[in-house]
């Protein structure tokens, strides 16, 4: 399998927020964020792999600001490292003003996907390729959050995580 | 304010996978469950709180088992530790065998909220009072992961953050 | 088969009341109450036959008190009878006061449900051995109204529905 | 206020079945034929009165047939009595069959729906005034239909239910 | 087969418009009324076929009129012209006043529709006969409209298109 | 106000087809794609006017090819010609194969939109500069298309439609 750029996985969904999806202050709900961020993530995968991808994990995600109803939201994925069968996705999200249409961060979050087969079984993807130095940064740090995740999960013992353990050190 | 017990803000949800959650293998969307996962810990941080509560953030989330179409789900969530303004939100999600009725372990979650007054301003919050062995270890993990998200939120230096440095020393 | 009690098949479904399910004076609509307490029994009933299930028919519910959008609705149901084929399943609906966290009681139904095989055909179920003073007194008032629509529905005549006439003779 | 017909407040929703609407056997869900039927009643409730209208309650439902994923349903609703404040609306529910076109009763229902102002206030109907045979079998049976739902919420006694009491005695 | 009347088809969905279909000016989202003549207006021509239908066209549709939250709306659809395997679908949209109960014409389109088989081949439909006048005048102006289709579409000659050339050279 | 370029107002909308979006063949409904280009066409005419944007017309629209249930699409809408206070808006809907990946096109749309205030009065829009040959193409084209659309509605006659009579003279 040729490896592949994560503009190829790149992935834009901008979509209003409904009424339907708001708490009582008339924000969107956090929830609904999570559910859009996991279509468009898979997305990303689906198209880093051509396989039906299924969520394997989230990472950390902080709601740093509130989104009003009737904003125009884009949240923007792509794969930023590919593992043996699953793919770190790495998600930004974007808030425009209504009235002079400036864009505000409103959120970063990575997700984590699997490729299977029909039968629900994983199956090997392709490599991941960075260009930008964004991208060079997003895809070293994955290795870190990989080990990390294992440490939570119970997987990889703290003191083996060597990356994640030299943080701590400096 | 009083303190209050984790079954105070004790809140179950169940409910079935519906078809129009569900992805191309016919099981539950991943995004779906976060964001029923988000309203029934939204409630169990109101119920602790007597406010409206927003999502702060949503720890690492590990998706382990497929839940498929007709399944019956019941997501557990309850107050974990209350900080000055802010609430942690540990939830638990099970699933029924269609046939044997046997339940099983399909998720563990954390999310955390913030109380806030009518103007979206947060307030404070009463504390929480563990009783169950659950619960207190619950609740003193909970420390440990507010330093992580911190560390991870670039407002806690990783050396400085003394519970979690721990972990990784042993 | 065991005969079952109330307890195994109760099942809490909280939740909000979304923007979405409301009318234009901003209370939840009739119609979403009655689908949800639809979902929440239909659950009990599945896991009391441990068959699917289909919704047979509802008894008279009456709407007592509006409930503002925003409000955290639990609907409680347990089989309060068992039937050869079908259960009767009790469901008490309560809301939370926002601020005082009080609840209060909006509502009853009462809904009958046939366990199924998978080509729909109509199969037996466990009988229900109630526990508490509550379970018992529904249990026996749900023959009265099994008799109450049978002859509704014209399969028995009015003067043969003993229990029933006994009622309007006091 | 003038009295109005039947067919001044006759409401038709015709509309698919539509596949998240169903239940594992991919048949309707009971709760989604409640949540249609109390919309199109409503209307007709709102027709008659040029009102807001609220669900005050729901007679005895039987669904005696299945109705197939990807069917067309029409429900039809019309003011059956006008009290006070409250009207009773009767529904009847249609099936057509995809292939031959021909049309099968699926359901009879009866809610009833007090109308209000914006304060939600109860306010005042014009009387119904039935026209056909089946309006005013169904006029005369309303009747005998409130007093049993007096009786059932106990603000009536039994006895007292003189139209109902006949009902026993024949 | 059997030629059929406009009434034949002819298709009544009212519905309410609930919260969730509205815009920041709390009126109906264009796009929703476009779904809702899609569903309304694929029953009349499934009821003209008694065919499977798929969406093949939509004409020139404007918007006249703001249709605001919690209005009474009616969509009138019946098939005006039958082709080989295709059926022009005429819809007229009405809204109800809340207080006065009086209509007002919100909309009228046109959409066009293919019969299919089960495997999504075009089969072959009845005719339609036109009976009362406005019947008649929409059933002569599909053909101009067909070839307006055909031209837009690049698969007719403008010059060719006799019948809308006609048209501008009065 | 300053002219814009159609790549200021260029809006991506990819998503799923969910189950809940299809019809009995399990391809998305017209009308389904229909409300989502409405959202995305809104949201460029938006960006192009920063104002809240409504509905006008919808331009002749064909559905050449059915959108299987879990396929990728993606509508891509920019302004392709600005008036006085409306907007014409250009939609391109492409599929992407979920096995190669390779995109297909899908559908082509115009929508027009109305900017307006927050009383919903009409107000006037920055000028369009198209830049590419398919940018300039599509903006002449527009004012052929905007008398199309007058003659239709009755509000110009096709005798002064000078642009598109010289196309019927050919």
């Amino acid at each position: 399998m040729e490896p592949k750029t994560p503009s190829e996985s790149r992935t834009l969904m901008t979509d209003m927020v409904l009424p339907s999806e708001t708490n009582p202050l008339n924000n969107l709900f956090g929830g609904e964020l999570l559910a859009r961020m996991d279509r468009a993530a898979s997305i990303a995968a689906r198209r880093h792999s051509r396989r039906i991808t299924v969520t394997a994990s989230v990472n950390h995600v902080a709601f740093n600001q509130a989104v009003p109803v009737g904003s125009v939201v884009t949240v923007e994925a792509a794969v930023s490292r590919a593992f043996r069968t699953s793919m770190e996705v790495y998600i930004d999200v974007w808030m425009e003003d209504r009235f002079n249409g400036e864009k505000s961060k409103v959120n970063e979050a990575i997700y984590t996907f699997v490729a299977v087969d029909d039968s629900g079984k994983p199956t090997t993807v392709p490599e991941l390729k960075p260009e930008t130095d964004l991208e060079i940064q997003r895809f070293e740090a994955a290795l870190r959050r990989k080990q990390l995740s294992l440490v939570l999960a119970g997987k990889m013992k703290p003191k083996d995580a060597t990356e994640l353990k030299a943080l701590f050190m400096d």
